[in-house]
């Protein structure tokens, strides 16, 4: 089931909207067929899987790292091709989020007379997916809020020069998170003040899979390091979409975010005028919330359009908002070894603190440096 | 040699203001006689590794972390006693820092045949003692300042409340810091804010010197690790000089800094009235510098007081002005993974910069997890 996962871990920046899945067919200890999920639309992992082992795959045990589909999406059921190929036994990582089709997978299995169990690896099964199951079960993507600072937690100075405060190895590793994210959110502060492209810009000859090592949280050390078996996975990374919450609609004709690199979408309040160099950009409008527009309703929307990950690069205003309204599921805050002084800005605006008591508890999921800057990945406590 | 600079930091608490000096006295790989300086005025480490080893000195090699001295100070100088015991080799770590003595010993050692060199595992000797050769090459002490602070690096809440951002491990930890320290400095504002103690408080059983490893910097690797010979060292940590800079001579009566636990110095300007209850307290006056009490001057009358590393524990103003000051030589960076917001109190009070170009650089030595929070040991680049 390890070696599934970083199977599947191959299509971390490929298979949006769908989970990233591994399968391993094995006779004990000797593998017959790997298989990973590639891309929306293409064949499931169980596929390639049965398709490498062929006629090896009677009577084998079948390591996937997701229930196998009981229904016909786009693809036919892989339940019923486990069944067709005479699979023995199946073993899954973690059960389908879908509440309405959960077990039924594991069902048709054992109807068929295949022993079928759950729930090994699970943990670091859903951690791969973290998005995915985010975006069914809760129905919000799971937000990652990047974050780079000072030592002494600045990320700017008084004037606004920010570039760069952390060096080159955590700027390209930044990168990474991005390619694996579904969408990419910020506040038109940011974007009239830094005109940010947010896009993905890979080193020549990355894929966003290799990098996937030390990217994952707790499964990190089972998922990491290199894949022994299979065919490298060819497909380009999924663009993500640029969000610019954008109440005003003040997006500067222009501006990097509105060129043809990705797409993007403009969140913006029922009643601001659209400006004629917006008009033909993709916009959603959203009712107002406390300071600003829904933050809630703007992930709902989010996930209704398929976001999984999503990743967020905005202004001490914007980062502090979603803190404070209890919508940051991860940091992601790099350290650079270098001060900046009190009159520079600050990371984070969140409300003022009565007592320490109250002070904002986060986990330590992972901690590394990059070149010569910390890489920090935390999750606030609830 | 590296055996004799874990001898060495056995005395990392106890020496001051002597050096940390270990040595270990071998024919080949087969160790006769070790020994380390425990306490000043007490015999150096040459003394007790030529007692250990006796008739077995005979031939063999020294190797002590420090150059032998040629000069009777408290006790007789151990090149002589290195002659007498008829040692054929002494290999030194560390030159003496004292320019009209260095070398003096090497010649003595020479002069009666012995073959002497020096240099060996230098760096380390030097950071074990790099509060010593701070105080005689530059005439100051070594200026560590430790600062606690929120991932969002605040120190405290708007109010004050600093207590505690760090968890129980870090606070300890301190401890140990403060131990190897001659002194420790605030600032009368700390004193009025917080009340702190200043005091050494190692857990039961502790003497310093086990919690040294990992404590030393460059040499860290080398020094670590527990001691394979030589008695326990049973000496209690010298008692560290509590300094207020005062300039006003604000502290109050019945502050804990004006205790029977520890000596106290008030650092305060010139034209202060000395207030009844601080007419017993030792005091200096200096001249005042920029927007407070000279810095530089304070240092030197440190010096000139035996101190060699100085630990400071005082707010952002203080912190803010030694760093801007150039007088910071390293950074104890505790890093509790919590958020306190923008509204909290600043790490440091520094000028505001003009540009990124201009922030300040700093080398990080160690890092480390001390229960949940980070610990980062840096130096600020020249």
């Amino acid at each position: 089931m390890a070696f599934a996962l970083r199977l599947a871990e191959r299509g971390l920046c490929t298979t949006q909207p769908n989970p990233r899945v591994g399968c391993v067919i094995a006779h004990g200890e000797r593998v017959v067929g790997t298989g990973w999920h590639q891309r929306a639309g293409g064949p499931h992992a169980e596929v390639f899987a049965l398709r490498e082992a062929g006629d090896a795959a009677r009577g084998a045990t079948a390591y996937v790292t997701l229930e196998p589909c009981a229904h016909f999406g786009r693809t036919p059921p892989c339940a019923d091709a486990l069944v067709a190929a005479g699979v023995a036994r199946v073993v899954v990582a973690a059960d389908d989020p879908f509440p309405e089709v959960r077990g039924r997978g594991m069902e048709k299995l054992r109807a068929a007379g295949i022993a079928a169990v759950s729930g090994l690896l699970r943990e670091p099964a859903r951690e791969l997916n973290i998005g995915f199951f985010s975006r069914i079960e809760r129905g919000r993507p799971w937000v990652r809020v990047k974050l780079a600072m000072s030592l002494d937690g600045r990320t700017a100075l008084a004037g606004g020069e920010s570039k760069w405060i952390t060096g080159a190895a955590a700027r390209a590793d930044v990168q990474h998170w991005r390619a694996r994210s579904s969408a990419i959110l910020t506040g038109s502060g940011t974007v009239l003040a830094d005109n940010p492209r947010l896009t993905v810009r890979l080193q020549e000859g990355e894929d966003g899979s290799r990098f996937s090592a030390g990217m994952a949280g707790a499964g990190n050390d089972l998922v990491s390091g290199g894949i022994a078996g299979g065919a490298a996975a060819a497909f380009s990374p999924v663009t993500p979409l640029r969000v610019i919450l954008d109440r005003r609609l003040r997006t500067p004709a222009g501006s990097h975010v509105l060129d043809a690199q990705a797409p993007t979408l403009l969140m913006h309040a029922a009643d601001a005028p659209v400006p004629p160099h917006l008009a033909g950009v993709d916009r959603v409008s959203l009712p107002e919330g406390q300071g600003g527009l829904d933050l809630h309703g703007a992930l709902a929307e989010l996930a209704r359009r398929d976001v999984n990950e999503l990743h967020v690069e905005a202004g001490p205003a914007l980062c502090g908002a979603l803190l404070a309204a209890g919508l940051v599921d991860e940091l992601l805050l790099y350290i650079a070894p270098v001060l900046l002084g009190d009159t520079a800005r600050p990371l984070l605006a969140l409300p003022p603190l009565a007592q320490m008591a109250d002070r904002w508890r986060l986990r330590t999921l992972d901690r590394r440096m990059v070149g010569e800057d910390i890489r920090l990945q935390l999750r606030p406590e609830r």
